[in-house]
This record gives C-alpha cells, structure tokens and sequence, in this order.
C-alpha cells in the first residue's frame, strides 16, 4: 500500500465514528465526513456527500457495523437511509477500504471483490483493545446499579476470554472479591494468578452481589439461575443470543440485564481511537 | 458501658440507616425504626413511634446529619416534621446515644448535656472508611459523563487528605494518568509511591481531562480555571463552600460538576455498615 | 482411572518434591518416598527403595525433569545414581505415573508404552501456575542486582508469553515502568492494556535499566545489545539456548545473566505445590 | 538562600553519597567529594580534602548519620579516622549545610549554632519517601528467605507508620494475603482500604507464613511469640531496640532476623536519590 496518504473518507457510523474523525483531523490528515447530514459541523473535517468523499479520499473507513442487516450504511447520523450505489461501491473498490463485518459488505456489493478490503473488527489486537473500555463499561453499570461499593463485593465472572479477563482485573483492582467460572483449568489458573479465585460451572456456591456473564452459550438457564441469590444483580456481556434466560430470571426476581456494545456506548472516544489504531497498524502491516 | 445490647434504636435518616438497620437484624439484634413512616415494613425490624422506640431500646443511633439546621430530626423518610419533645430527651438522654453532629444535637437539646453521647462521625476511623464510597462514587460520576475511558485519561487530583489519597490510588488502580496537587512535599512524595506523579499549586501544566477537587478553598478561582482545557471535567469533592468558582467555570465553558455526599447517594448500603462498624468500634473502646 | 488413592510413591527429584511429598502427607496421603538416601527422615513421609514404594503406591509422581540426559533417574537427593530396572519399569507400567517429559520417559522405558502415564508438565494450567513463581523469582534476582529500588526503574520485558505476561504485570503492580516488546499487534496490545507501554522489536529506543528476554530466539544478538546502555542488567529467563549472546554482552560490559528454573530454584515449596494441583486437575478429568 | 548553587561538597557517607554526588554531576553541578580516600575517582566528581571542599563549596551535604557515636565522620570509605577541626567547623559555619541528625552535629560542633544548618532527614517527605526501598529492600529479604512465594503467602505486617503502609501495599500487589496489626481503629480501616485484612494486636490467630514488624516496641515478646507458628519468618524492621525478643524467638525456633538501615543496603542509588531530592526541596522552600 502507498504510505502517502493525505485525505480520509470517514463514511457513516455513530459517535464513535465521529471521534475517529475528529482525531484524524487533529493528527493532520484531510478528513472527508460523510454520512451525518444531522452534524452541522465538526471542527476541521469537511462534511460531504459519500460520491465526493469516495472520490476525493486516499483511504475510506466504515463502521461497527458496516452495514445494518437490510443492507443500508450503518448511519444513525444521516437523515435518511443510504444503499450504495454501483457507482459508489467502483470508486471505493479503487482505494484501500477499512471496514467491519468485511464478508458482508462483499456479499452485499461483490464488485468489492477483488478489492482492497480491510477487516480491522476481526483482528485480535482490536478486540484485545476493545475489551478494556468493554470492561469499564461494565463497571460503570454496576456501580450505578449496586446500592453498595463494588470494593468488597462478591462478584462472579462467567468466562475467561478477552472481556472476561481484562473485567476480572479491573473488578480485582478496585477491591471487589472476583471468582471467576471457567471451564478450562488453564483459565482458573490464570484467574488465580491475577488474584482472582476460580471455580469451574459445576460448583455448587453461587452466592454473589453481582453476576457477569462473557460467555455466548446458555450458561444462565433456570437450574443455575435458581442457585443465585434472589438480590443477585445479573450482566450478560456475552454477544447475541447472549448466556442468561430474562425471562425464567425475571421470574425469579433477579435483577438481570442485556450489557452489549459497551465501548461504543460508554466511551466513544475511546472506541473511536482503537479504530484508529488498528487501522494504522493495518497500514503499516501491508506496508512492510 | 454494659456490653449486653439486645434491642436498637434506629431513629430518623435515609437509605443508609435502613440498610443499617437490616444489617443489624441479621446480626441477630431487635431492631426498632423509628421516623419512617412513608416505609410500610423491613424484614425483621420493627416500625414505631419514636417514644416507643426511645423506652425499649439499648441504645439509640441517630444519623448523618442527626438534625437539619432548623432543629427537626433529619428524617426524610418520615411524613411529617419530627422534632424531639422534651420527654423524648429525657428518655434518651437515659441511654447511650449514637449520633453525627453531637455538639449542634446537645446545644440544642442541652438536657442531654450529661448524656452518654457518642459521635461516631467526628471520628477518624469513620473518614477512612468512607473515603472508599467517596472515592468509588467519584469514579462512578466521572465514567458516566466521560466519553473516553477513565483508563489512560490524565485525571487531576487536587489535594491529598484521606479522599484525594483514596480516589488517588483507585484511579491509578484502573490505570488513569494521575497527577496529584498538594502543598506538602510530604504528601507529593506519598502520592508518588501510590504511582503517581505530584505537582503543587504553583505548577504551570494544567492539562488534564478529567479534575477532582477536594479542597474546601478556593483553589479553582477563575485564574486557575482559565489554565484548564474548556472541555475538561472538573468535580468539586470538597464539603460546603467547596472550592470551585462555578460561575466562572461556566462562563469558561467548562463542566464543573458539585459532588457531595456520595456514599449515601451511590453506595447507601455500604455508608450503613460503616456507621454499623464504628458504632460497635466505639462500643469495644468504651467497654473495655 | 479409581479416584480411590491412598498411597502415593513421590520417587526422584528435588527440593520441589520433599515440599509435594510433605504437603500430600498433610492432605492425609500415605506417601512413600524414593530416591532421596541422603534426607533421614521427612515429617509423617515413609522413605524406602524405589522397588517398595512402587509395590506399595496407588499412583506414583516422578520429577521435573524425569530423566537426566543420560537415562538415570533426576535425583540429586540420592547417594548414587539410579537407573530404572525392568521390573521396577513393570511394576510402573500397572500404575498411574504422573511425569514430565512423557515421551522420553516411554522412550526410554518402551515397556510403559501402552501404561497409564500422563505429563503434568506438558499441560497450558501446569505452565501458567508456573509463571507465577518465575516471575517472582525473576524480580527477586532483578531485586538483588539493582541497586535502586524497581518502583520507577524503566524495565523491558522482552515477549509477551505465559512468563512474560505475569511478569510484566507483577513489575507494573511494584511500580516499575514497564515497556513489553512483542512481535504480535494483539499482544502490545494486551501489553498496554496491563498498564505497561508496548514496542516492536524494530523499536529504536532501548534505553532500560533492567531487561528481562522470554524470548528463546536470538533476540539480543551482539547488534541489539549495541543499543542498550553498557549498565543495563540483562537476565535471560527463556528456556535454553536462551535468547541473549553471553559473550557478547561481556565485551560490551553488559551485565547479563542466565536466570533458568527459577520456580525450583526461587520457590520450590510453590513448585510442589503446583505439581499436586495439576497431578489432581490430572485425576479429575480423568475421573470423569 | 542564594538559589546560584554551582559546588557542592559530598562530605563522608556510604554508596548512598556516592550515588548521590554521581547524580548531582549529571545534573551540571561541580562535586567535590570529601572523605572518601579509598575511592580512586568517580566519573566527573573530584576527590579531595575536607577543607578544600568546604572552602570552594556553595553548599555542603553531609550523610546519614552524620557522625559515629564517638563523634567521627561517618565516612566507611575514609582510610582514617576523621574529626571535623575547628578551623573546618569555621568554615562550614558560613555556608548551607545540609545533614541528617542536625542536633547532634551541633551540640558536638557549637559553632555552628548560628549557622544554616538543615536537617533533611528529620523530614517527613524524607521518611516518606524512604519507606518505598524500605518496603521493597523486606520484600527482597522475604522472598530470598522464603521457600514458597509472596504471592498467596499469609502475611502479618505489625504497626501501619510509614513503613508499615508502603510494606503492606506493596505486599498487597504482588498477591500477598496481608494482614495489618494495628491499635488505632482508624489504621485498620485505612489497611482494610488497601486490601489488607486487619487485626488489633489483642487478635487470637498468629498463624502467618511471614511477619514484618514495624512497631519500635516489645511487640513480639514471648508470650507473642509463643503464638506464632514455628516455621514463621519474622523480619524486625523497627529501629532499634527494635520490637522482637530474638533470644525467645531462637528458643522457639521462630527465624527472626533484623531488617535495618534497608534503603542504604538494598537501594543506594535510590536512596541517594532521595537525599539529593529533599536537599532541593529545602533549598527551593527556604528561598520562596
């Protein structure tokens, strides 16, 4: 790839997108926004219409996602929906596009196919960085929720993946009292070493102040609900479908509630610079 | 003091002292709740009128404030004013009482001059021990109204008694950029080995995201304000007057934000067994 | 395999298995230690031959490593070498045997060919408990060489492993200020999500009062040892032929020292430790 | 006092002086060091007399202490004896000096009575400071003495001073089970604070893998003693006479060793760090 690049296309997207935008502009780079018709303005970047922004740009980003599922831009900012044309998927098959969900978006516009087209959502280093501000969010969330510290708590951490492991640290790091479930011994010796205690999902005790599950398997189902604690505060960070029955947990009076897309949600910011990030790390990858 | 407690008085406060007082029944103790007249039950404890609850008891414990400044009890929990009758004093003033504000309750109820009366807020283990929720309920408002994760942000502590130092090491613990202002060099040095850096007030670079006050002097006067970045978050800690200009701040364009009282409005449960551990505490210390 | 074990024979080894030994007696086993003629007795342990023990246990634990290089038994606490006899090898071969370095063992011995031999060395939990001890034993030997305190040395650990991981978080938690090279993006970005700064190897600056390698490749060859400062103290805890050129760095003056084995050596009582929890985890999953 | 400090005398002292003047050199300024004939040269410093350097020096520092108990220099690297001459007490009355144990310099020398005599290490952030290689030189001795790790070991720090404070954080960060004993009620809540458990020095249970005093005070008498386990390491870093019976203790097999004067022993560097640090302190203080 030409390292020489002056102008970016930042296409659709919310806050985090903007951010993004913003922190390019602030880097230097020429910053084509398009995709937000309800934004006015946006220090330094240059509002336009997507044709002129895929004309104009060296690079285009999209966003998480890219497309929503009727295939329209992901674009809760523009005033009304956006299909891309032909023409505009051939002018963006022309330059190095920075995308999520990629498979979809060359499903939807196969003209995209031999193009430049990267995935910065799937890579491992994005989702590493991700799951700190994943982590955060979920902290804020129980602090709002819990009519005691979280210092001290008993909390629970179903899961010992990315998200899992960067919660368990900061759960730990502010004083709560962190037993992580996971089903693989490795991972409980790695919850121990962080200061974590482990147990495995058949452990009998299950007696926590709050509950976090990571895990995208129907880990909370009514038999293990039953063994919480009816004032057990219940988070499902896990992606769609997610670990926990609402509904046998509602019946049961436990306060459990859907936690998804946190980095986008409660630091935009910082969401937007790890799209940053990563996408340069591309940049410098293919350019080696 | 005679150390065989059976039946406790909880008379008049919010949140706090009714998670003091069901914290107490499940210690096993008789609990009567008095100057809660909108609560229907609490398991375990019993509600009644003051009188009721001034001759059966033990002892008493009264809450933060004990009175409001026109002399009524602090009982926002209770339908209508509550101001003690001169019967209620005496009987009062027959057992020990466990109080905030002893000096205000006895100038103004002066029969209980001889009274066997304890405060258990003036003490020193009853600050540290809330400096915890102080400092947690201080996370809590700066990651709601923060965009970007408190991780990596440069954060601002101004002053270093027990709050600055509590929130100090938990921000540092979920690894912000903390730079600690304080006029000793003695605390500056402490806040280093926290892993933090330390200025004093005379420091040029004020460029922070997020700033934590919790002197109770003026410190950000306009001057000082106008070194700040417009878009930093600024929260005034410190008790009445605070240290802040807001006007000024506002007129700079730059949130500043008053944060009192925080562990009773985010972390009331544990705010109640703070007051439980030190009303024991100061049992122990008088018995003995 | 029968979860009813009584009697376990703990045959060869080191310091590290007198701790096992010793700790299995105080879970209630009856063990029977062989190959340590030079230790008279050790609390509540039955030491006998090697042909005894391996009558009389349920299981039988052999050392880290099993085998010396020349086929004898790993046993520095014995008075002359032991070499396994066929029929100490048959009566094995009716056994559970936990050991490291299965495949040598089998190899040596075909006749435990189709036995029951399971490698707690070989397994992700056994490694990661592991990094534990290395870490701390690592920071001990950085400790007794630096003659400044680790709060605020700049330190580089180089690879972002089992090893390296636990150590850079255990250098963060004293205060150090900790950069982790790693070639993989994922991992500088775990790296930086510890609360360390993260480099490539390509990095330009190497500027570090001590440098731990985990790398075993020739990381610092006599080029890269150029580039740090003659006073750096470099340890190389990565598994031989290690990943820094000794005689190099002595011509430059560069301090460098092989650090190897260090749970054994730092924490043998740990390391035992750690055997009976993986030897367990072992019987467990097999249980099932 | 004059800020334009250009010669600075480093009179007597151990490596802490030597680090010391080696860092003043870096900073630009001419050393003169003084009572240390058996150093041959130190990069950019110059050896010479004790008056010479007290003649052509804009300030002199002097060690910790600063005189022996029969009132000789303190100066380990000196080939002689070394008693300050009238003549050089003279010469010192007229400029800056900067020392540990000012009364006892002064009632041995009375003519600088009058003089600028500072004292740096009566300071607080001085001994603020301190108790980070404090703190780091214990740990450095219990992990060298202990079999096992730090990491998960049950571990008592008795007294929560400075010391006590900086030892039971740093204990808490690399994964000790920390327990603090202390008599103020309000320390057992700022140990609780930090992740430590707390007891008052009345508590039952002594069953500790590790102890560290800290109290200047019979602490660990025998009837203590007697308490803890035989196999307990205990470090007595309380200036002397110390807080432990090591005659009751050796009687009981208890390991109890004396932990002195660690910053000097396990962290020169940083302990002349931190005199040059206050010494600037004082002097950018005493010209406001």
């Amino acid at each position: 790839m030409d390292m020489d690049i002056k102008t970016i296309a930042v296409i659709g997207g919310d806050k985090r997108q903007l951010f993004l935008a913003r922190s390019l502009c602030e880097d230097g780079y020429a910053v084509l926004l398009a995709g937000f018709d309800s934004i006015k303005e946006l220090s330094g970047c240059v509002l336009c219409g997507i044709r002129e922004a895929l004309e104009r740009a060296d690079i285009v980003i999209l966003p998480v996602p890219c497309l929503r599922s009727d295939g329209a831009l992901n674009a809760p900012f523009a005033e009304k929906e956006i299909i891309f044309s032909n023409e505009e998927i051939k002018l963006m098959a022309e330059k190095p596009v920075f995308t999520s969900f990629a498979e979809r978006l060359v499903r939807n516009h196969p003209a995209l196919g031999g193009a430049a087209v990267y995935d910065y959502a799937a890579r491992d280093d994005f989702a590493v960085l991700n799951a700190v501000p994943t982590a955060e969010g979920a902290l804020e969330l129980a602090m709002n929720a819990c009519e005691g510290t979280i210092a001290s708590s008993k909390v629970l951490v179903s899961g010992f993946g990315r998200v899992g492991r960067a919660l368990s640290r900061l759960l730990v790091a502010v004083g709560a009292r962190v037993t992580v479930a996971a089903r693989k011994s490795s991972d409980r010796a790695a919850a121990c070493s962080l200061g974590a205690d482990a147990v495995d999902f058949g452990s009998a005790d299950w007696d926590y102040d709050i509950v976090f599950n990571t895990v995208p398997a129907p880990v909370f189902d009514e038999a293990r609900l039953k063994k919480l604690r009816p004032n057990t505060l219940l988070f499902d960070l896990a992606s769609l479908p997610g670990g926990v029955d609402f509904e046998a947990a509602r019946a049961l009076g436990i306060d459990a509630r859907r936690a998804l897309a946190l980095p986008g949600k409660c630091a935009p910011k910082t969401a937007g610079e790890i799209i940053k990030k990563t996408v340069f790390e591309i940049i410098k990858e293919v350019s080696k």
